[in-house]
């Protein structure tokens, strides 16, 4: 029969970069016997993205930071909200330019992602943070 | 018992810009008497688009339009698709680069956005419009 | 009562560009026999996009080819992950800016789509490829 469960867990970040989550969302789902069904992600910030990308060559993850670097450079003139520094703007922007919310089906117990797929938090500001992800998840 | 309910509301937009829903998402929410589940929202529009983003300071909102603006600019010679005017096809294109559906998990009856998290229509036309948008909650 | 159900199928790509599954998508709902729901679709790559875009004008497509193929240039110097070629590290930021996974409301046994709404495989490689994604579906 059709069940639901939620979850929520926080990710320790180091600063800009990409931190996977793909084997902890996977323990999660094991743990709820859910065998097909579809799985929910929300991050609760708006200075962070949920990314779905590359997990074989790290290099993917480091071009995809510098092409967002010169996409959105820090401290650019354009931006009046500066608050919290010359990447306080920028992060929002890479945020909406992103996502920070994904749903993936689940088949056999598992994650229906690709062969060369992960799920990572993407943090966009330069110092460490706490980033929460909310899981809802669906299925029997 | 799980059970699922849908909902469609429009928003008169006054032309670019965003447009908070946030708090008729919730009393949907309340009225659906759903306290876990999940809900979905999509706009139905090409050139427009739903995003969350931080509802602090406005300022943010507008930096994000000035940096959507910037990188993609109204009257680009670019653009072939020009019917509707300058920012016909500029809009398409912001649309692409985010989002227009969203999904998140509800807990104890509420959204579980972070602290600075809204959600947001992101009209991305010059005259106003109205934007349909169909929502659906599944939960308990 | 709610009920689920999952399907895979792939697109056969032709090189970049868009590839529209909108009937594909609609002929399933048909046959699981949902009239009221959800269905979420996930792409299980991360060179190709899903994307949800106006399906009159083709026009506009190519407009959103020539945006995209100018805002990330095959061949750029700034990459350095170029193992399959100009178009490789390209094809996975177009994909970051995008999404790989919708997820759309079902009223009257159709997807709440919009009169101008189309759902897009938009192909990011300029070789051909086979692309396959992965679909659930959860309603009555």
């Amino acid at each position: 029969m059709l069940h639901q469960a939620s979850y929520e867990f926080s990710v320790a970040t180091r600063g800009r970069g990409f931190y996977e989550i793909t084997r902890q969302v996977s323990a999660w789902i094991g743990d709820c016997a859910v065998q097909q069904g579809l799985i929910t992600l929300h991050l609760r910030h708006t200075s962070a993205s949920l990314l779905i990308q590359e997990n074989a060559d790290p290099e993917v993850r480091r071009d995809l930071e510098r092409f967002f670097s010169r996409l959105v450079p820090d401290g650019d003139a354009l931006f009046q909200h500066t608050a919290e520094g010359e990447d306080d703007m920028p992060a929002h922007v890479r945020t909406a330019l992103t996502a920070v919310n994904l749903s993936i089906p689940i088949m056999d117990s598992r994650l229906v992602l690709g062969t060369w797929q992960g799920i990572y938090v993407w943090e966009h500001r330069v110092e460490p943070h706490s980033r929460r992800v909310a899981a809802h998840i669906l299925g029997e």
